[in-house]
């Protein structure tokens, strides 16, 4: 497999040479608003540790993360009134993988809502700063 | 959250009262072939210990499920000579949740290769059993 590569976005995030609108850090886990959402609340989840996807993550790593995702699950569904939670993870180009960084999407579901196909556009800051506090608010009340 | 429904056809798979193709099994996982696949290779794990999703699941039980699917997404690799793979999780109906105990998709990718849609076909059995003897192989070796 490919070694990591450090030049990737998401390690760019972690080192705060970019910026990404947070919802949760812990020892292990980052997460954040993903900037183009496929759905409403779409959220990703890193492990700070460097690792390029399910094939090299340590599985304490890979534990951490999930436990965060599931965090972030359960926190979307009262910040958003979502109906249901998909988790995706991609892994190699062929598997839809983009940014070589293990990363788990989480995406708030809607009833009858599916979800929507990758643009390439952003969505707005502020719209996402503020999902992003509604996260935060459900995530302390937990 | 509705509650945990013991009469889903996981809980019963691991019961004894419903047939698998078996993959893989320890202490508190299983894992099997998925009998409507979606890409060539796809399986299934399920944690032993009842839930019905990412809700509400204990996070030991996360952990010990997604650290299955990571043997399977390598031995996939290995197995199906795959380019990649995606893992799905759905929560709810509206996360695209059909049946209400927790189950996680490995998906073997090839290049160029979409997923297929659910169409509700049952694959080929001796097929799958071929596929879950490779996967075997694969993860004696690994």
């Amino acid at each position: 497999m490919t070694a990591y590569d450090d030049s990737n976005v998401f390690a760019r995030i972690l080192r705060g040479e970019l910026p990404a609108i947070k919802i949760y850090e812990d020892d292990s886990t980052f997460a954040f608003m993903d900037i183009m959402p496929r759905s409403d609340g779409h959220c990703l989840v890193i492990p700070k540790a460097p690792s390029r996807n399910i094939l090299d993550i340590a599985p304490e790593d890979l534990a951490a993360t999930m436990a965060t995702a599931q965090r972030l699950a359960r926190a979307a569904m009262q910040a958003f009134s979502a109906d249901g939670v998909t988790i995706q993870n991609f892994c190699e180009s062929a598997g839809g993988q983009v940014v070589f960084h293990t990363h788990v999407h989480v995406l708030p579901r809607y009833e009858g809502v599916a979800l929507r196909p990758h643009t390439g556009d952003m969505a707005d800051q502020d719209m996402l700063q503020e999902q992003a506090d509604k996260m935060k608010a459900a995530l302390a009340g937990a």
